[in-house]
């Protein structure tokens, strides 16, 4: 009884280092989709009302690396979608790449005993620190997704979803 | 050392039981952006070429229940995406209950060692248990972020993105 118990506290869907490089391999995938995105259009373009995909990168940049340094640091992280200098295609992907780096640097410094424990995001958003990552994973996925369809409406190929 | 390498094969980002938690959570908000379409803009409205919302549910039915029956019951799936019985907005979704039903079901009989082991999903992709079933998820938030556009762009506004 004692050793299922046991088992079933350690069972593990997927380790932190796969979670890692599942991340980096979706923001790896958003970045091509900036990319693919003209100058004009990546700050001009929407559909019914929506942000451009600009004003969506820049809620991007927001969350991930800086909710991973509330978590890998404990410091106290405020919510800024508002990026001055996210103001050119040039500079969004160099933010992204810096933002790609700082996040695998800050995953090494989060033991995986954390992954359970109960945060606050950015001072407002309950939960663990395994939903918070999600979250931030699962909201890139989501508004690449929109993107997907800005690109089509635009008649651009989108890079294909499944290569990371 | 042996110490660190045994801690470092267990360790967890997260359990199966939150995954699937996590899943069912996702399927729940799918169900949702479902129920917003109006019958007909289901079946037949899209944007720069793209697949109907009804279309793209189909895919979805076709790779989530099938897909982690094949994982469970280690049987022969194959992809179907053609689902005749998808023909209506509430066909569609007693469809999607039901895949809801089944999943939860199969789950319980996936053994947490299991999600490691390589598989080759539908006879055709090459990937870990963790990684297709990651997979699955992540199309149905990409293809659901699509739906959100299609409900933008006919003035619909779709459920939080945030609420499971």
């Amino acid at each position: 009884m004692e050793n299922t118990l046991e088992k079933t506290a350690t069972a593990t869907f997927i380790s932190p280092a796969d979670m890692l490089a599942h991340w980096q391999g979706h923001r790896n995938l958003t970045r091509r989709v900036i990319a693919a995105f003209p100058e004009k259009e990546l700050f001009e373009f929407s559909i019914g009302g929506m942000r451009t995909f600009s004003a969506i990168v820049q809620e991007l940049l927001a969350l991930g690396a800086p909710g991973l340094r509330q978590i890998a640091m404990e410091t106290n992280e405020k919510l800024n979608e508002d990026i001055k200098e996210a103001n050119s295609k040039e500079n969004i992907l160099r933010l992204w790449d810096e933002s790609t780096a700082e996040i695998t640097q800050l995953w090494s410094k989060i033991p995986a005993e954390r992954f359970n424990e109960k945060i606050v995001a950015f001072g407002q958003y309950e939960g663990t620190v395994w939903s918070t990552i999600l979250y931030y994973i699962d909201n890139e996925i989501h508004h690449r997704g929109q993107g997907y369809v800005y690109l089509r409406a635009l008649n651009i190929e989108p890079p294909f979803f499944w290569e990371r």
